[in-house]
């Protein structure tokens, strides 16, 4: 094992258990709960440990300085963000968000052991509720930062128990933070792959061009509700039949195009064996290379639909409940780090904090191989030395952003 | 308004609104919960009012009755059973069950007022847990009573919240009471019908013929968790899919033999707009008019699943929870009260208590005329003159079986 190996293990093994369902494997961290509360006092001693000052910003993001947090802003020069999130999505996986907020700290450890002294503030931030899992926006904590959201519609988010955001927060969120953003010269957010690109291309590091544009659309199928026994089958009018015939358009328009549809979330009234439903809904995630091809994508899933649901006499309502449009990371930044790490480049169907901050500062992602491919999921994994690779790696992105 | 419709709207009005859920309008009446303990004190109370002393079996079911507990069993003549249950599925009908109750109240006063002194006992009965909507086993009153589940296995069924039947019941059950059904010489459950025929047949009131052997097994299908957003369309193995097809695929077999197949309930894990599945479970309640065609129509479906299961990259498996043989009520009997009411005689596809105690002594059932068709849903229905004819026939019925 290499020195690095050790030390991202070491570090890696202090947060391993947090969240960890025994049965799953996977992960429980949703936001602003015991485990991702757990993972922020973590945060914070480990800011403590390196002489970095935590502030946040009435938002639930955290920011931990290395460097004078007044030398940035308009008067000085542009501090340097890396980090990521703590939250996970049901039974995720270990790596995905934690990862980039451990690689952070250990690059900065790299940097101080070989003596760099860097011009810029490196600050190092975990961003609150990225997944959405808790409260249904994903980005959230980005997005109030940067101000995409509002923060009254942010503050009366609630999660399934009924708590509101501002609740769990223990404050109404502060909302957009200009002052702050405008002492940030760049954001480089590392992340675990989720996908197999990095194995094809046998390379442990890649740097990120682009987010596919992608949204969220509910489709709500409303019938009636009748006994499962005794209605004939003439007679019915079953939004599940809709729902199923939904769910297999979804992925063969999505595979006709070489773009992602998955219908993964479904809540049935009143979910009883022997009661013919009366409502279906179905969550419908989009993704696609081109805005054009991801309009098509769901515009034909929608008339697909649609065409069934008359043929089932059921009524289809469907809502845009997220857009992201596609996010091209700044081309000159991501060039100069493919170059100075000798990485291949790729796109990704996944949203990160990254993609938010892209439109307001010079942004960058890295991403470290999994063998697996999978996320979101406890099967999601990245080897000790690969991990170890994305913190050489970062750390040598931040003494290219930070020293000059 | 004749006077029978008056007194059935005035006792009606009594229970109608007893866990009915302001939102759908539907009923929320679980097996020992508050609406249901509620509705138990008003049988009581009912029971009261006409001097019929209340007697339990330790399982949750309840006896009101007229005439000397002690006349029936081997020694003395058998007493005539009538009655149903309290209880609802998830937003539920209004009539379902309670009407059985309410007119078995109603035919004892219309008894009395002409009256008729019968021979036998006449007791009015409130079963337990018909639905299965709490504790997962339908009709568990009635096979307690008869001995059709061990008392041990009911004891411990749990509903969602953790609570076992005991726990709800207040005491482990009693179980099977061979004396005190032995005590009975014959059960008539009146009903509100759950579909159209009676309406096809312009008829208040339907004499049962058999109930269609029925069950329900659960579609558990495995797949690979991951990320919605990155996995490319051929590496997923996503379970929804399987389910989908099965879905579907289930309806277009029921149709193909007069059956009825219906896919009502889900579970998916983990649920999340942006993780494909790990795992989706599907109940399919199947019926069908004879044993052979239900065995076709389950091994028709599981066959489709498995191939497509194949297809999809995922695994699964299917297993039996609850299947219930072909009930034919006593021939005899059914012939007797049709000829007696001039009414039409119906088979059903539903479930019911009497199905259970068929295999006991003789036993019929009453339907009465629901104009939507529509059951197991707020918009199951009955008109009072409908339910007036229905308290009529019941106690003809009643004085037919009890005076000789």
């Amino acid at each position: 094992m290499s020195r690095g190996t050790g030390r991202f293990r070491e570090l890696w093994d202090e947060i391993a258990p947090i969240g960890r369902d025994a049965g799953s494997g996977g992960y429980l961290r949703y936001a602003l709960t015991a485990p991702e509360l757990r993972l922020r006092e973590w945060f914070r001693a480990q800011a403590d440990l390196r002489g970095m000052p935590v502030s946040g910003d009435g938002n639930g993001n955290l920011f931990a300085w290395w460097g004078d947090p007044d030398s940035g802003g308009p008067a000085g020069v542009g501090a340097v963000l890396t980090g990521s999130h703590f939250d996970s999505v049901p039974h995720g996986g270990a790596y995905d968000g934690p990862l980039g907020i451990v690689s952070a700290f250990l690059a900065v450890d790299e940097l101080r052991a070989a003596g760099v002294t860097p011009v810029r503030p490196v600050v190092v931030a975990a961003f609150v509720e990225e997944e959405g899992a808790r409260f249904g926006v994903p980005c959230l904590g980005s997005r109030l930062l940067t101000g995409e959201i509002d923060a009254d519609r942010a503050a009366g988010l609630r999660d399934a128990a009924g708590v509101s955001f501002a609740e769990a927060l223990g404050q109404r969120p502060a909302g957009a933070d200009p002052a702050l953003l405008g002492r940030f010269a760049a954001f480089v957010e590392l992340h675990v792959e989720q996908g197999r690109a990095l194995v094809d291309a046998d390379a442990p590091v890649a740097v990120a061009s682009a987010i596919w544009p992608h949204g969220r659309w509910r489709f709500e199928l409303r019938g009636e509700g009748n006994h499962a026994g005794t209605t004939r089958m003439a007679d019915r009018r079953d939004p599940m039949l809709t729902f199923a015939f939904t769910v297999l358009a979804a992925n063969k328009e999505a595979r006709l195009r070489d773009a992602h549809a998955t219908v993964a979330r479904v809540a049935v009234e009143p979910n009883a064996t022997n009661a013919i439903p009366s409502t279906v809904t179905g969550w419908l995630d989009a993704r696609a290379a081109a805005p054009e091809t991801l309009d098509g994508l769901v515009e034909a899933v929608r008339a697909k639909a649609a065409e069934r649901a008359r043929r089932d006499g059921t009524e289809l309502t469907v809502t845009r409940e997220s857009a992201t449009p596609l996010v091209t990371f700044d081309g000159g930044l991501a060039d100069r780090l493919a170059g100075l790490l000798a990485a291949p480049v790729l796109p990704t169907g996944a949203g990160h904090d990254a993609g938010v901050l892209a439109a307001h500062l010079p942004t960058a992602m890295l991403f470290v191989r999994n063998p697996t491919g999978v996320s979101h999921s406890p099967a999601e994994s990245a080897t000790d030395a690969d991990c170890a690779a994305g913190v050489v790696a970062l750390a040598r992105v931040l003494e290219e952003l930070a020293c000059h």
